[in-house]
C-alpha cells in the first residue's frame, strides 16, 4: 500500500513535470523512478500497478504497463527484459531514452566521410541509435579529430560471441577514422556488484583483455585499462572522477539507475568512474593534457544511462559531451526476450567452445522460427524475425545478398530450420576457431603493453 | 509536520532497538538519524521537537533536548555546538559515542610502557577518550609494533594554533614509541564540501604540509599525502577504498553522517577514503604488503564517526580495527561554545600572526572569566573554567605547577584578567615566532620528499 501511494504520487509528479515542460533530465529521472517503483510494486504485490486501483489480494496480471497503457521493456545496465519474441522494441526505446535513430541518411554520411562501405552492423540496424554523431562528423570533416571509448565489465573469464559486438564495431571505426581508442575494464564495478574477490575481478579483466586484443587492435593506437590499476596510477583520472562525483546527487543516480538506500556507497558513486574516461583529460599521456578532444562511445543501449548522466555533467565541469552509437542486444540462443548470460553455458556460444559444442548448442538450443513439421514448414514458411539462427546470421554473415536470400527462402519455406542452423554453424565454427588462434598468440607481455599508460601514435 | 512524524517514528525505533538490545552500531546509527531529524525540525519550525507535541506557530524554546530531556551537544565532522560556556560535555560524549575515558590508570600505563613522562595533553585530559589503547599497549609490550595515522582537511592556506594540537601530540607519540606515521590531507573532501577548485584544494594541501612539517617530523619516519595525488599513485590504496565502499550502505552513512538524498555521490562515498589509511596494506611501500599492522589514530573527537564506521568494516574485510585517541576541541577566542573557524580571522590565533596581532587579539577578543571591575574581581575571584586565556594556557604552558598556581590565583582574585592575558601572550608569541622560523626553513624540495611514496626507516 505504501508503494502504491508512492507510485500514485510519482505518477502525478511525472505528469506535472511533463505539463510544465520541465527540464528533460528531470522528467527522465522522474520516469525512471516511476518504473523502478512499478517493479517494486509488482515484486511485493504480484500485481501490476494501475492508477486508482489499490493493491488487492486477487487481481492477477502479467502486463507491464507504460504511461500510455502499452507494454514496456526493461532496459538498464543490469536488466534487459521484454515479452516480445522479436526482442526489445528499439524504436520505442529511442523515444524513451531521447536518443536519435541512425537512419539511412546518417549511414550514407558515415560512408561519405569515412570513404568506406558502412559496417554490416550499420547496414543492418544493429547499431541503431546515436547521440551527436553528426556533430562528430562535422568536426571530423574540418580536420578535428576525436577518440573512441568502449568497455567491458569483467564478471568472469568466459566471454561469448555477443561480447564481441562492440569491439568488432569499434575496431572498424578505429580503422576507418584512424583515431585513438581507450577500453575500460570495470573490475571495480564487478567487485561491487558481484560476490567476487578483488583479485578475481582483476584476473578476469586481464583474461578478457586477451580476447579483446585477439579482435586485432593495434597496440600503437589502443589503451586498455583495468579501473583497479588505472585509478591507482593516474591522478588525472581520479581528479575527473571526483569532479563528476561533485556534480551528481544521490537523487539523480536513484532516478537514473534505481539505486536504493540499502545499496553500498561504492555502487552509488561508481557511475562517475564509468563517466570519467569520456573526458580526454583523463588520459594526459595520450592527449597531452588536452581536455577538449571529443569522445565517441560505441556501446549496447543498456549502457546509455551512464552516458546520459555523463552528458548532463560534462558542460558543468567544462568538458565536451561525449557522442554515442548504441547497439541492439545480442539475443540468447533461447530467444530475443533477454540478453545472453555469461553464467548459463547453454544460453550462448562462448569464445572457448569447440566446433562440436557450437554444432550441438545451435542444433539443440537455438530457438527456431520454423514450423513443427517439415510439411507445415514447406507450406507456411518460417518466421526469421523470431528465429535465433537467422538473427545470429544478421550479426555475423558479411554478404548482404546471401543473407537476404536466406531470409526469403526461410520465409517461403524453401529453407528448412535444420538447413538454416547448418549455415549458422558453418559461419560460427571458422570464426570462433580463428578467434581462438588469435587469442593463443596474445602473450602476457602483449597484455602488459596494451595496459601500460603510455603515449599512442597520434599527435595532439 | 512531516518531519514531526518522521521524528516520532524514529524515536520509537530507537526505543525499540534499545529494548531489543539491538546491535550497538544499529542503535548508534538510529540515534544519529534522530539527532539529525531534530536539527532539521528546529530549522524548519524554530522549535525543539517534543514527543506528543506537534509543531505550533507559537511555542519558542532554545533548549536542545536529548532522549532524556537533558541538553545535548552537537558533535560531528562538520558541526560542533554547545550551549555551555565550559564547552562540550565530554563525559556525556564518551557515553554517547561508546568510547572509553582516558583515566589516570591509562595515563600511568602509557608512562610505564613508553618510559616517558606523559605529554601535557594526556596529563590535563586534553586527549580524554580512546578506543582499544590498552590493546595497542599490550601488543607493544610484546614487541608488536603499530603505526600512527592522523590528518587534516586543507580548506584554506591559513592554519591556526588549534590545528596544531593533533600534530603536536602525534609527534610526541612518534618520538616515544618510535613508529611510522602517515598524514592524510583530504583535498578531495574539501573540493566536495566547499566552493573551491581542485587546484586550490591541492595547493592548500601543499601549503598546510609546510606547517605540519614545521612541527618537527622526521622525514625518514613520516609520509604525508594528498588524496588527489596518492589515490592516483597507489593501486593498493584504491583497492582498500573500494573494499570499504562495498561494505557500507547509504543507510549507514545517512545514520552516521546525516547525509541526505540531495548530497552529491562524492560526499556519500568519501568516508571510505578517510577509512582506508587506517589499514596498513594501503601503504605497501612502508609495510611491505603487510595487512596486519595495527593503526592508532590521534584526532579530535569530531572525527570519531569516520572511525566508528572504519572499525565496523575492518573485521569484515580481514583487517585489524584501528585504535583511537580523542582530543577535546580547541576553543575559539570568543569562548568554548564552538570550535575555532579558519574563516574568521578574529576567532583564533593564526600561525601567521605577528606578535602584535597576537597581543591585540588576546586582549580584545579572548573571552574572560573575570569580573567586571577590579574591585569585584579581587573580592569574588575569576572563573578559569570559562576563561579562554586560561584554557589556552592549559594547552600550551608546559609547567604543571605554574599552571596550577595561575588557576588558584585567578580563582581567588589575586590574578587579574589583564595579567592572565599577558601570561598567555608571552607564551604564544615565542611559540608562534618559533613556528614561523621553522616553516621558513621548509623548502618545496622537503615537501616533495615528505609527500613521495617511499619506504620509511622501519623494518616490517
Amino acid at each position: 500500500m505504501e508503494i502504491y501511494e508512492q507510485l500514485t504520487a510519482q505518477g502525478d509528479k511525472v505528469r506535472s513535470l511533463k505539463t510544465a515542460k520541465a527540464d528533460k533530465a528531470d522528467v527522465d529521472a522522474a520516469i525512471q523512478l516511476l518504473l523502478k517503483l512499478k517493479v517494486d510494486y509488482k515484486e511485493v504485490t504480484g500485481q501490476d500497478y494501475k492508477a486508482g486501483c489499490p493493491p488487492s489480494g486477487t487481481a492477477v496480471s502479467n502486463d507491464r504497463q507504460s504511461e500510455n497503457g502499452a507494454e514496456e521493456d526493461t532496459v538498464d545496465p543490469w536488466n534487459v527484459a521484454t515479452n516480445s519474441a522479436k526482442g526489445v522494441d528499439y524504436d520505442k526505446l529511442i523515444v524513451r531514452f531521447g536518443s536519435s535513430k541512425i537512419d539511412q541518411e546518417l549511414v550514407d554520411r558515415i560512408e561519405k566521410v569515412s570513404g568506406q562501405k558502412p559496417h554490416r552492423f550499420l547496414r543492418r540496424g544493429i547499431f541503431f541509435s546515436h547521440r551527436d554523431m553528426n556533430q562528430v562528423l562535422d568536426a571530423y570533416e574540418k580536420q578535428k579529430s576525436f577518440y573512441l571509448y568502449t568497455g567491458r565489465g569483467p564478471s568472469s573469464q568466459a566471454m561469448h560471441v555477443g561480447h564481441l559486438i562492440p569491439f568488432v564495431f569499434t575496431k572498424w571505426l578505429q580503422d576507418v577514422f584512424d583515431i585513438p581508442l581507450v577500453i575500460q575494464l570495470t573490475d571495480d564495478e564487478k567487485y561491487l556488484w558481484k560476490d567476487l574477490s578483488l583479485e578475481d575481478c582483476h584476473r578476469f579483466a586481464e583474461e578478457n583483455a586477451k580476447d579483446i586484443i585477439a579482435c586485432g587492435f593495434d597496440v600503437n593506437k589502443t589503451f586498455i585499462f583495468s579501473d583497479l590499476d588505472y585509478m591507482g596510477s593516474s591522478p588525472e583520472f581520479y581528479r575527473n572522477v571526483v569532479k563528476v562525483q561533485k556534480h551528481v546527487t544521490f537523487n539523480q543516480v536513484k532516478g537514473i539507475f534505481g539505486f536504493s538506500d540499502s545499496d553500498c556507497i561504492g555502487k552509488i558513486s561508481f557511475p562517475a568512474i564509468q563517466a570519467a574516461p569520456a573526458f580526454s583529460s583523463s588520459f594526459p599521456q595520450i592527449f597531452k593534457g588536452r581536455k577538449d578532444v571529443q569522445c565517441l562511445i560505441p556501446c549496447a543501449i543498456d549502457q546509455d544511462p551512464y552516458f546520459r548522466m555523463t552528458r548532463d555533467v560534462a558542460p558543468r565541469i567544462g568538458y565536451p559531451k561525449p557522442a554515442l552509437l548504441h547497439s541492439t542486444f545480442f539475443p540468447a540462443l533461447q530467444g530475443a526476450q533477454t540478453k545472453m548470460s555469461a553464467s548459463d553455458a547453454n544460453s550462448s556460444i562462448f569464445l572457448t567452445d569447440t566446433p562440436k559444442q557450437i554444432k550441438n548448442k545451435v542444433n539443440k538450443h537455438a530457438f527456431s522460427g520454423g514450423k513443427d513439421t517439415i510439411e507445415e514448414h514447406r507450406e507456411q514458411g518460417g518466421n526469421p524475425d523470431i528465429d535465433v539462427a537467422f538473427m545470429y546470421l544478421t550479426f555475423f554473415m558479411e554478404d548482404d545478398e546471401q543473407l537476404e536470400k536466406i531470409r526469403q527462402d526461410y520465409t517461403s519455406g524453401t529453407l528448412l530450420t535444420g538447413e538454416l542452423k547448418k549455415m549458422l554453424i558453418e559461419t560460427l565454427q571458422p570464426m570462433i576457431t580463428a578467434h581462438q588462434e588469435n587469442r593463443k598468440n596474445v602473450t602476457d607481455e602483449m597484455v602488459k603493453q596494451f595496459m601500460t599508460p603510455r603515449p599512442l601514435n597520434f599527435n595532439f
